[in-house]
């Protein structure tokens, strides 16, 4: 077992009615004026915001909203959302939505606390000195947001998508109601259990040394997720699934799953080349996250699983309960590559970028690897370390239907 | 799945040299005087407190060691405790050892911090208002107390033990270095085991509704349990073993293990009747808590299984590898407390009270589950619940050899 830190402060409160303690929360830290940031419409048309309105004027706390959050969240909104905090003095950003808008309160936070141009900061070339308290009022289970460190913000100007993890980000609450997400839509449900099954697969798939412990969390985590994907394609209201899948979207991404694996260092455990080859794709196509995910990562896992093809069998056999051949873990390995494949297509998910509406020529390839590869200046993944040339056989494997 | 609030702050600090970070984690919370807890002799004689004196010196904070802690931690020393930090201005507690010290460290960090006696808050007759924060430097796996909101202390007065569960009692971070466990004798190994696997079952077993992932998590880590507790039999210092026992520890009782189960109420989910059987038999007679554990669930089992044979018979399967007899769950069930209790056998540990040398006469059953029902006022347990009568005739069963 690698060495790791395990922080995790973020108070979860889970269950029926939990956005109703927001107000409670936000007084306990001693906050007075609450940015309520969010995303469409639907959080206006179900009433959730009006309800949090009410919570908050009732509790005697003041607040500003600012909606309009978008997938694959901007710069352009985060900026907005700085020069609204300081012009209002807030003190507490609220974040209605899901992985998109928390994210985009983590930006916004870090801008309000931070001297300079938020962007630097995802760029890496400043670090961030702090970020103004966030809080989560969660309506979409997916991106662990609500419990992570991380937050991925995208700049227009170039469609550059950059993460930045700082622990001075993480939620200070987490309000997770499951009957808030019995009207998510198929397609968005299942974008969010893919996104869920990747940010564990991530953390499963490294070459550090494995742990007992966190590989069973990680492949209960797993099975509980695929077997209630199913549960919810018939049955979008059944609140155990919906809670379910909710729970496993924060202990996902928490860090939970990555205890004692080590990985490529900068504090996070994993592989994480799936995320990085699917960043630049929504980055210029703006493809949903989930989606972009499932799209890659067969050709992804077909492309590395020789590295350690027992690895691979474990996860066919612990996971997507394969049968095991013992004398063949390769075969047994790319069992379960396609198992997975097939609970993607079930899910109405892509394994294939042809399958986003996307058709990648020549040209797309030399790009999307050239952006990957941060201009031919890094490596990503840890199960096998890819190159320019790696992520664009990927690319291309991918782009083949 | 039940609602539930999930709140571990803990900053853990896991590896080699993990203790190295005491210093620099006290400076961070503005914390200037240290009380150093720790127990018996072993944490001075393997050099352990001179390396943590050292590290808080060379980081210009002050202390003062109080040791002495024993199992089943005292009343008496708490006060003592509590008189020191008032006396030395003390504004941090370091717990360097297990349980017993940490429990200790959390009473006397409430006894400071509360203008009424410590042992009002443990009868229950005040609320604690807060505590003074404590770390841990841990040296045994077992109690959990280092991610834990719960202490439990022992009154010589009446030899009354009770226990108290706050949040403020939290350990502000957790340092776990596994080779601190090294050279602990395989009795205390064992009781740890135990009682690590006694923390996961007592969520395990309880009436709430079940939660799929809650209970994945709580099968791997179980697995993961017994697995490298063999393993240490052999090998004593296999880091990779004690690795996975001293991680297991901390999340089997961080309320990871519990999460959707509800329960009994009082905000933790679960049964608890063993540790509250348990905790007459080690207030009265001293035992080692995880050896009393163990020599008494079996009794427990087999006195409740009945209200839910199906819970046993998957306890039974997926964490103890007996095979499934679908037509007969009662069978399964029964073959699954039998293969627990042959596992606490081969560790040593004692199945029934007279292992522990302690012959109970009629009197003393009588006086047990007297103590245990609080002079017949509270009926304990949520699996099934127990009253006086019940509880005497687990006692007595647990009496035959």
């Amino acid at each position: 077992m690698m060495d790791f830190t395990y922080y995790t402060p973020t108070k979860v409160v889970f269950g029926r009615q939990a956005e109703e303690h927001a107000a409670g929360l936000i007084r306990e830290l001693g906050c007075k004026k609450v940015l309520i940031h969010y995303g469409g419409q639907s959080a206006k048309a179900s009433g959730l915001l009006d309800r949090i309105c009410t919570n908050l004027s009732q509790a005697g706390l003041e607040y500003v909203p600012l909606g309009g959050v978008v997938p694959n969240p901007r710069l352009s909104k985060v900026r907005e959302g700085i020069r609204l905090c300081q012009e209002e003095n807030v003190d507490f950003i609220l974040a209605v939505g899901g992985g998109s808008v928390i994210d985009s309160s983590k930006a916004i936070g870090y801008g309000v606390l931070n001297d300079c141009d938020v962007w630097e900061l995802y760029l890496g070339k400043q670090k961030p000195k702090g970020c103004l308290p966030v809080g989560a009022v969660l309506t979409i289970a997916a991106a662990g947001s609500e419990m992570s460190e991380s937050s991925v913000i995208t700049n227009e100007d170039g469609w550059l998508k950059r993460g930045l993890s700082h622990e001075s980000s993480r939620c200070r609450f987490a309000l997770m109601n499951p009957e808030l997400t019995f009207t998510l839509p198929p397609y968005q449900t299942a974008c969010g259990c893919v996104d869920i099954l990747m940010h564990t697969m991530e953390r499963y798939f490294s070459q550090g040394s494995s742990s007992e412990l966190t590989d069973g969390i990680s492949e209960a985590l797993m099975r509980t997720v695929i077997h209630n994907a199913r549960i919810l394609k018939s049955e979008p209201q059944n609140y155990n699934a919906r809670a379910e899948i909710m729970w496993a979207g924060s202990l996902a991404h928490n860090d939970l799953t990555g205890c004692g694996r080590g990985g490529q260092g900068k504090g996070r455990a994993g592989d994480w080349a799936t995320h990085q080859l699917e960043h630049e794709l929504s980055g210029i196509f703006d493809v949903a996250h989930g989606a972009g995910l499932s799209a890659i990562w067969g050709s992804w896992a077909r492309y590395v699983y020789r590295e350690n093809p027992s690895r691979f069998a474990q996860f066919a056999v612990n996971v997507m309960g394969v049968p095991n051949r013992f004398e063949m873990p390769e075969c047994t390995a790319l069992e379960g590559i396609a198992a997975m494949e097939a609970f993607y297509r079930e899910l109405g998910m892509p394994t294939s970028i042809p399958e986003l509406g996307i058709q990648l020529n020549e040209k797309d390839l030399d790009l999307l690897a050239y952006k990957c590869s941060f201009q031919n200046t890094r490596t990503i993944g840890d199960f096998k370390k890819l190159g320019r040339e790696d992520m664009r056989n990927i690319y291309e494997t991918a782009s083949r239907v």
